[in-house]
């Protein structure tokens, strides 16, 4: 093959990173630059392809790549747009895929996180054989993509799959939405810190977590907590994985998926969330579904995962 | 055109419609029979036969016939079968469609209500020019069918849209399905006549529908006292709404809409529920949809609508 190579790119609003990776998923060379100090795209576009270009030097530079794959927050997968990234330092729309056609001359495919998470887990990892799923990432926020036989479904203004937003109780938490009780204020790393701090007021039980200053607290002391038996943090797992599990069996209702996948820093707490999100989701999905729905958390590495995705992307729609 | 007919064919629990349709709508001859006597399914198909027949006599025969189209409860797009129908007299699995193809020797399609309801909308209907929307039948329960980018979203198990069953209050109403809470149990015409039950019980206010014997009242009579100003009758379908547009401003987070369309003998309601469910759509809406969300009330005549829809079902995979 002349082009053995594609570019994944993962824009974060601190940093970028990309990896040179082949078409069955190995990440051949890895590297990064600073996102946040570039307020002039242009430059923010210089600089990467200086960092592609110096990693592509041993591996035959960068005419042997075929595609460029990009996971961006509002990255708009039909315009090829980053539209008003709140996290990043460009504001408007920023026509992202053509400024990387013009430095490179090679295609470049964009599309939101959670897709990328999609596509990843489709061609590398645990979706592999599966049509029909509902991805679910669990970082910062609750971002999703739903895909529906083999295809994402993008929706009318590209903003299909904002399940974080969906509303489980109109009373509940303020979401930074302006909104209350989205999902993702329950069940993001963050939701789960709101969880934690709750339940450390409402109650005097002794816990492992008021060891550590309560402003402090994040996602993983609650993991470690609870791996150490710790009762509150047993409970802070229980109660998001019940907030998911019962979510889940709405969801199902909509697409009718044979798999729930979940991504993301939360999914390292393993059975202790696993657990209570099946559960949940069994008790309360309409009889049709009990027991044909899979709930599978990735087997990507996280660092890798973003990058795969991409470079999934890439050897789909751009080369 | 040598085939200028499809025959559009509606199986309910007590009664079968069909049409004989030509390709832009017109229901140019129609026909019935009872569903309910026919024990045996190849009984029922000769009578379908026989009465299909009988109009075609004076529309050149069963030859101008180019397909023919069916919405079932039930129906499986995919198999061609019906599967389970709890409504209908035949149980187990029908190779419907084969049937009718070894009966006709015409091309037969099978799909459920709901699915039914959007083609006829895409084809003849209110959403001739919407790529992305979520068709809500309001019937006896509540259905719906997804359309994404001009498609229609099947699911792993043929299942997609059981939106009728989604949870908005799992210690709720108590469901025919099992559970608690279903949408259906609140906005289905039966469901409305809940509401009105239990408001009828928690107030003393005078109504006009407390001259209706409690277990009588239809979703018709409550319509009736609206419009006659009955404050009782007007405060059902506000609930109703405020329900509706809840619930919906949760489902254009799942596929993106450009619209939702509303078809259903409750839609007569009008405005009563029109503006309930416009002002809580919107007033729930995440940011980034406000404005851009359209509620659509079917124009399809109701008797015609199930016809239509088999129709354009037939015009579009059975041709």
């Amino acid at each position: 093959m002349e082009k053995p190579f594609v570019v994944g790119i993962d824009i974060g609003g601190t940093g970028t990173v990309f990896g040179i990776v082949d078409s069955i998923g190995n990440i051949v060379s890895k590297g990064s630059i600073p996102t946040v100090k570039h307020a002039d795209i242009n430059s923010y576009i210089d600089e990467l392809y200086e960092a592609i270009a110096e990693q592509m030097v041993k591996l035959g530079g960068l005419e042997k790549i075929s595609g460029i794959g990009v996971g961006s927050p509002c990255g708009n997968f039909n315009s090829g747009t980053i539209e008003n990234a709140v996290n990043l330092p460009w504001r408007g729309t920023i026509r992202f895929s053509e400024l990387m056609k013009d430095k490179f001359s090679i295609d470049t495919v964009i599309t939101n996180d959670a897709n990328v998470a999609a596509i990843g887990e489709m061609k590398f990892g645990v979706a592999k054989d599966i049509k029909n799923f509902i991805m679910i990432t669990l970082g910062t926020g609750v971002g999703s993509c739903i895909v529906s036989d083999g295809k994402i479904i993008y929706g009318e203004n590209n903003l299909a799959g904002e399940l974080g937003h969906i509303c489980i109780d109109r009373n509940g938490r303020s979401c930074g939405c302006g909104r209350k009780g989205c999902l993702e204020t329950y069940t993001s790393a963050t939701g789960v810190v709101r969880t934690a701090r709750e339940m450390l007021f409402a109650t005097s039980k002794d816990s492992l977590l008021r060891n550590i200053p309560i402003e402090c607290i994040t996602s993983e002391d609650i993991y470690n907590a609870a791996v150490n038996g710790d009762e509150i943090a047993k409970e802070i797992f229980e109660y998001t994985g019940r907030i998911l599990g019962e979510s889940f069996s709405d969801f199902v209702a909509f697409t009718d998926p044979k798999a729930i996948v979940l991504f993301g820093g939360l999914t390292n707490a393993g059975d202790l969330l696993y657990q209570p999100i099946v559960e949940h989701m069994e008790k309360n999905l309409l009889f049709l579904w009990k027991g044909k729905v899979d709930v599978l958390f990735s087997e990507l590495k996280e660092d890798n995962a973003p990058i795969l995705g991409a470079a999934a992307l890439a050897w789909e729609f751009a080369c």
